[in-house]
């Protein structure tokens, strides 16, 4: 059996494909073209591709001499994936405020599994039995409505993937140094889902909203009754009553048997467990929008009403806790969003910033979801430091942090959407930077 | 307070609004324009929506009396929800062999959470310990070659929202009698993900397949060691080792630590647990495409290696085990899918297919992957026949029942992609009928 040196191999393979594509950042400029093209002979890459075929047959593991477990009505992932959890924080004696993460590092793709969706809560997650659950529309309407879940589930739905992202993701880049953690425990406040539910300009059409109406209260039906005041034009647009996430009954933690779901608002505004939509002719200055989720400048005043999440980028693979196993090809992916729209181009660097190379983008490309990018990268064994800059399609691009930084209190952590950094080291470790 | 007879004066705004646009056959063919469109007043559709608002403040539940409970590493559903299940049948004594279904009946939007992905195993579910597993490529390839998971994982990854559908699914359609059961039983050996993984074409390239190759067998790490012929020219395309399913590591009932997926391909034939890769000139003719997953024909003949699943569609709301509530508007939904590609129109009809109607599609549309269709409807009482008949974009259209059986032997199951129907009844009850 033959053990092949694949790893000195490939490295020549490579320069011979790459033929002049590879430029000296060694981003491969020719799989940009499309991502998943077929490259005959793509650069091998690592030392796993060793063995030869003809011995594996003759010794089947032990999962193949007997029968497997048997069907489940409600399946789990592996126990060996069991590490795979959000990570929780909440201050002590209060187990029913603060936040959980989505473990971003762990996962692919763009959707968000069910069961890691971050959490964020203000007084704990109620049990709300949905057959004595009303969604209530009162205020400046001319007949104030109340809608039982089984009457909401009658109007005409819509699905969206759209992401939902905590106005206070990212926060820790307010410090002065970088915090040394993973992808999903610096920007793990976000997930993505398919939404499906009743457009919110349906039911307020039901209950015909006045001349006067320029705001609508969503109040949730939790322990704390965390009330935010939403801009009724962002109501009649593409503001969502959510019913279902993924395909099932949205989760108790995501507001079963409903949220106010505002795609691209931060996600505070996405009123979990709706109770009540009050229609006003004004904001109601809500404790969660003049204490909380404002933008304190450096002359102590606050932005209130800052609603619209940034372009933003992060690069997930590699980042901190993973480890670059010597010189060789490495796909560079990470996830891009913006709650403007889509995402229309993510640019990384090797080299600190002074070079970028433009990622594929996974289609389908949807506006206020995640997108993932992607980029083949010939990593030549030196420090390197990797960015990512997002753009969208309204022309916005990521800003550097310290151009973030600059705008504010120093005590300001909300809206953070600065570009970020990952140092690979000789050794390949991986360290958060500030770039 | 004010309890407002809804219902009738829904229905007189509803003609109202309609101003002639609805049709006989009750289907409003202005909401056809766009999913989801802003239409004022749309038509009230229940005795549900009668309370006044300002009584509902006053008397808070109680889930709001008391903080919530705490945040959880990895979320489960709520526990209102625990009949959303899949549904499970083996032969008695074979706990291992069968299948269980995806309750589409209960579910929205066309991605299937991880927990409701419909089972069919051969010989249970093994667990595969991934630091012990391998994919080994071998055959006809000047490099035979074993894959660690974490050799895999390296190298440049795609996501695609693809569903996977057993070719047994709808079997019971060929039945004389239309089977009394829900929409997910009927059609729910079919679930939808967003799988991400690495091109079987990379891996291919690695390995370099000869001259003489035109087949790859697949074989499954399960007990049942599941092997299926695949033509080269799929593996060569769109096939992907898929690693992930809608964002984390794939389920053990979908084949964890890896599995083959096929896009467009009986469901079979995407095979799980994936260990091993024969590359060939031939099919190997393995149980599972000889003795099951042909197609028996009316002189006893069976077609083998027939793999592309037929454009389909089906309406999942209403249907059977729902009840209409008295004449009134309401939304009716469904999936369509295709092999082929992309879903080009889905047509309704009320009226036991004498007239249909264009249902609008949720976008984005996507190739290989179920596509959610939706229509409002004007009942007006009267017993009706709904149908579904979904094109794709290489034009073929979906077949009636009886044209589908009229090809077949009496006993061939697999395959079936005709025209479906539901019978409303005056009393609002769901009748499953031959159409």
């Amino acid at each position: 059996m033959e053990r092949h040196d694949r790893v000195k191999n490939d490295r020549t393979k490579v320069g011979a494909l790459a033929g002049g594509a590879t430029a000296r950042d060694g981003f491969d400029r020719r799989t940009l073209l499309r991502a998943g093209i077929f490259v005959a002979g793509i650069a091998g890459i690592g030392s796993g591709i060793a063995q030869a075929a003809e011995s594996i047959g003759a010794d089947a593991p032990e999962w193949m001499k007997a029968p497997g477990r048997s069907f489940s009505t409600y399946g789990v992932p592996s126990k060996w994936q069991e590490k795979v959890q959000r990570a929780i924080a909440f201050p002590p004696g209060r187990p029913g405020t603060g936040s959980s993460r989505t473990p971003l590092h762990l996962l692919e793709g763009t959707i968000t599994p069910n069961g890691l969706h971050f959490e964020r809560h203000h007084n704990g997650v109620p049990d709300i039995d949905p057959s004595r659950h009303e969604l209530v529309i009162h205020g400046l309407v001319k007949r104030p409505l109340a809608f039982s879940v089984e009457t909401i589930m009658r109007y005409p739905m819509e699905s969206q993937i759209h992401f939902v992202e905590c106005s206070g993701n990212s926060g820790s880049f307010n410090q002065p140094e970088p915090q040394q953690t993973t992808a999903g425990g610096l920007n793990g406040l976000l997930s993505c889902s398919e939404w499906t539910g009743v457009r919110l300009a349906t039911l307020l059409g039901e209950a015909e909203v006045t001349r006067e109406a320029k705001w609508v209260v969503a109040e949730g039906g939790d322990a704390a009754a965390m009330s935010r005041s939403v801009p009724l034009e962002k109501c009649l647009d593409d503001a969502m009553i959510a019913l279902y996430q993924n395909g099932e009954a949205i989760r108790p933690e995501q507001g079963y048997p409903m949220r106010l779901l505002l795609p691209g608002f931060e996600g505070n505004m996405n009123v979990k467990w709706l109770r009540r939509l009050k229609v006003m002719d004004q904001p109601v200055n809500a404790r969660d929008e003049t204490a909380h989720y404002t933008e304190l400048m450096p002359n102590g005043k606050a932005r209130q009403y800052m609603f619209l999440q940034g372009v933003k980028s992060a690069i997930i693979k590699p980042s901190f806790g993973m480890n670059m196993k010597g010189p060789g090809s490495y796909e560079v992916s990470g996830l891009a969003w913006s709650g403007s729209g889509r995402i229309s181009k993510v640019e990384v660097s090797a080299d600190g910033g002074k070079s970028w190379a433009v990622a594929a983008l996974t289609a389908p490309v949807l506006s206020k979801a995640l997108t993932r990018f992607r980029l083949a990268w010939q990593w030549d064994g030196r420090p390197s430091t990797l960015m990512s800059r997002a753009t969208d399609e309204k022309g916005e691009v990521q800003p550097t942090r310290s151009a973030w930084v600059s705008q504010y209190s120093p005590v300001q952590f909300y809206h953070f959407n600065g570009i970020q950094g990952w140092r690979i080291e000789a050794d390949g470790t991986v360290k958060h930077v500030y770039v």
